[in-house]
């Protein structure tokens, strides 16, 4: 991953080929585009992995709109970076559960779902998941919209028993959409 | 589609089987929250289905920012709607060309490409495409981030041969991301 600190690929530039725990440490401010080379990353606000979560794939994000989300709380910068190891599993799969600690209905998934009611899940909630291969992006709203939660099976043992695991930043069990991440 | 003039599914309320080519002519000033219950739809910024389009698949869109993309344009209306007929196809096929008029170097897809980089396309832009069957919405950026184009197998006969007619929000031939639109 190559980040700078202008928009459009201008200013001061680093390149990564594993975490970064804080660019600020780097003499940058903040990074404004960035462009991944390869393997699939997770961005965030903070620094040491904190706030909001940003999969970044491969391809270019020539400023913070291309990589920050649709929510109303819109991000300006990005402060630390890590590969996603597990997104290099051929096959994805989780399970779902309607509510905390892994009890209630249940959904398998091992592909990506644009809408988690159009695939009949009867529930805009997810109360608690498992991860058992590979890593997954779910998103708040239908559509891969909203907050992003990423979730492989190497962290937490791909377990998430409640929404405040989900990341730093997660308020709600909302969430609408789920697709897999691979590199 | 049931739509509703403030946030969190309150205010007038109005359902949709079929097109709404001006909402305001039914008294609402704007949509702010919205629900699809079945099929996929595509919302407009601008009546008569102009402006920034938005795919809208089941689920529940309690706010502007759930159904608006990451720009940095935001929008904070839809004004018009459609369903997307040709969603219902069991199979998607399109044909993505380098340069306009179907031209130069060209690429066959019928899955979800979070990243065509990844998947081997070797440039941030398409000139011109062919969508054979179904329904796809194409990104400006990765992760399916930024403005959004649905392009339709039952529409310009399936064919869009020059960026500006991706869509009337349209200015450049920039895509990073296409998935299949399906209900």
């Amino acid at each position: 991953i190559i980040v700078f600190d202008e928009e459009c690929f201008q200013g001061r530039r680093h390149e990564f080929t594993s975490e970064c725990t804080n660019v600020m440490e780097l003499g940058f401010e903040t990074v404004r585009s960035l462009r991944v080379e390869s393997g699939a990353w997770v961005g965030y606000e903070h620094a040491s992995f904190q706030g909001q979560q940003f999969v970044l794939e491969r391809g270019e994000y020539p400023q913070c709109d291309a990589f920050g989300g649709s929510n109303a709380y819109h991000i300006e910068r990005l402060t630390s970076f890590r590969p996603i190891a597990c997104a290099n599993h051929r096959e994805c799969r989780m399970t779902i559960f309607e509510r905390e600690n892994f009890l209630a209905r249940k959904g398998e998934l091992s592909d990506d779902y644009p809408s988690l009611q159009a695939m009949g899940w009867c529930n805009n909630e997810v109360g608690s998941l498992k991860v058992q291969s590979g890593a997954f992006v779910c998103y708040q709203y239908p559509g891969y919209r909203g907050y992003q939660y990423i979730m492989e099976c190497d962290r937490h043992c791909g377990e998430y028993k409640h929404f405040k695991e989900f990341g730093s930043h997660c308020q709600t069990r909302l969430i609408q959409s789920i697709r897999r991440i691979q590199q």
